[in-house]
């Protein structure tokens, strides 16, 4: 095999980019935003462009695919975004392959991180990994004995909704303190603004002044990054939130450390760059939370947002 | 291969069996209670009077073995036993290798009887599942894509010591709220018997009166047994505790679907004999903790007490 295109669904962006295998950058590289009204067809006619574009003319020998949103990896099923309307149930591999005519593999978005981290980052050289990333929301992938493991029904990996507080917050999917609840960007970011909103008390003492210096004091555009880079500049409210975003995160790696007894975790998102404070209470909580006998190390990603590119790749030749 | 030897060192009971392979019955089979003060030496001393009585000059092809405490299941080699000293770095499958000269597998009791429960038990035809002891402690087995699933130090299944309530009562380990501190036997009846010792007001009440009943006025009687009879005499106090730690089981288990998503989850121990009330509140909690796509069913250990011997009896066929 010689050519390999990757794509990325990515909800937000689309990316599209060609490998010679064997080779650790890219031949070409193409990428663009999601239009404000995306759609599954507006998303695949984008992509028809890069990938035009991409190959002037070349044929590829494989196709990865990650998609951001849940996939039957085993039929290349979408089953939807929760970002982009119209995905339901698209047959995207059988649309790709009967376009392409050669092999095409398609996963969901932290399936395909795991594996691309394992192949290409953080995981080389590891047996077993968890990739967790931590954004927008909070979700995982694993790999197991040198390969993805995907569950029973393809839905493995969802630390996010791991309880680890049944008395904290309420989250959207109906329980109280999953790990995306505490952890996850737009909740953090949104708990802040609740906080900002309904406790006077704490302005006055002077907590989350920061926050409203970096929003100009506009509480609509306080966001996990506005947390993030509060929390930095030593404002306390924000560092309150922050950290009990890394507290439960910390529990949740740590009760999958002791289940499944994993050598690597890996973590990347946008989340992960709040800072050495968070990475503190994270790795902190995980260990306390491990049992002694269990070792494990915390490391971030490594292939940036070009993770789920690389990802499909190592699919790609997986699949092989 | 004809003859299979399954030896069970259980920490209060060893066992053990002869089975002719593909026999759904025992040939022989042997079992005793360790004596007050055993120790390694008089558990293995014990052991072989059962084989020799168990083998009357026959050869086995293969043996297999449980042991109840943790094990390097590459090597064979005890860890050491919670219940019995002398245990610690214990070359068990080099000692039989030696004395019998054939192939010996050993790996610890929920390992073994996840497997038991896989090849011969509840999990027959099922891919993936998750074995749950609950009785004493609370321990776990994985068997993942067809086989044990062990973890990167063998660790692999520690739902025990997974936090599901981090504002819950303090366990041995120095967490608050593992599974385990919630649900295992020794944990419900220490915390009945201080609720009793402490709260004289609910025992005016008449909670707790089927339980002084069933102990007859001594406290130190009061046992997970004593918990889940009383429980179902409708005793008040004794419901509470049975079903809280029924209720962080059932979190245990909807954390587990959600990261892992077996087909199955098959529980084991005494107090799985707790009764439906106990059973309804596990499944409904597991069932509200897992998401809407992750699908598995709970089911009840059906090999009993046999468990590790027809677990050691699939180890050895195995790993031949």
């Amino acid at each position: 095999m010689k050519l390999i295109l990757a794509l990325d669904f990515g909800g937000t962006k689309l990316a599209a980019a060609l490998l010679e295998v064997g080779s650790q950058e890219w031949l070409r590289y193409e990428r663009r935003l999601s239009p404000r009204n995306a759609n599954a067809t507006t998303d695949l006619g984008i992509m028809r462009e890069l990938v035009g574009s991409l190959l002037q003319g070349e044929k590829p020998d494989a196709i990865g695919v990650s998609f951001g949103g849940p996939v039957d990896a085993a039929t290349g099923v979408v089953r939807l975004s929760h970002h982009v309307p119209g995905w339901e149930n698209v047959r995207l591999r059988e649309l790709l392959e009967e376009k392409f005519g050669i092999r095409v593999s398609v996963d969901n978005d932290a399936n395909v991180a795991a594996l691309g981290e394992f192949s290409f980052g953080a995981g080389v050289g590891y047996e077993s990994l968890f990739y967790i990333t931590v954004s927008t929301g909070v979700g995982g992938g694993w790999i197991l004995n040198g390969k993805p493991f995907r569950g029973a029904s393809g839905m493995a990996g969802e630390i996010g909704h791991m309880v680890v507080d049944p008395n904290g917050p309420l989250c959207l999917c109906g329980k109280r303190g999953c790990v995306e609840r505490l952890a996850s960007g737009v909740y953090m970011g949104r708990d802040l603004r609740e906080i900002l909103v309904k406790d006077l008390q704490r302005l006055e003492r002077g907590e989350g002044e920061k926050v409203l210096e970096l929003v100009g004091g506009d509480l609509g555009l306080v966001t996990g990054k506005v947390v993030s880079d509060a929390a930095s500049l030593g404002d306390e409210l924000a560092r309150e939130i922050l950290y009990r975003g890394a507290w439960g995160l910390g529990l949740g790696i740590g009760n999958v450390g002791n289940l499944m007894n994993p050598q690597l975790f890996v973590l990347g998102g946008s989340v992960t760059k709040a800072g050495e404070g968070w990475w503190e209470v994270v790795r902190k909580t995980a260990l306390e939370t491990a049992l002694p006998e269990v070792d494990f190390e915390i490391v971030k990603a490594s292939l940036g947002d070009d993770a789920p590119l690389w990802g499909a790749v190592a699919l790609a030749l997986l699949n092989q």
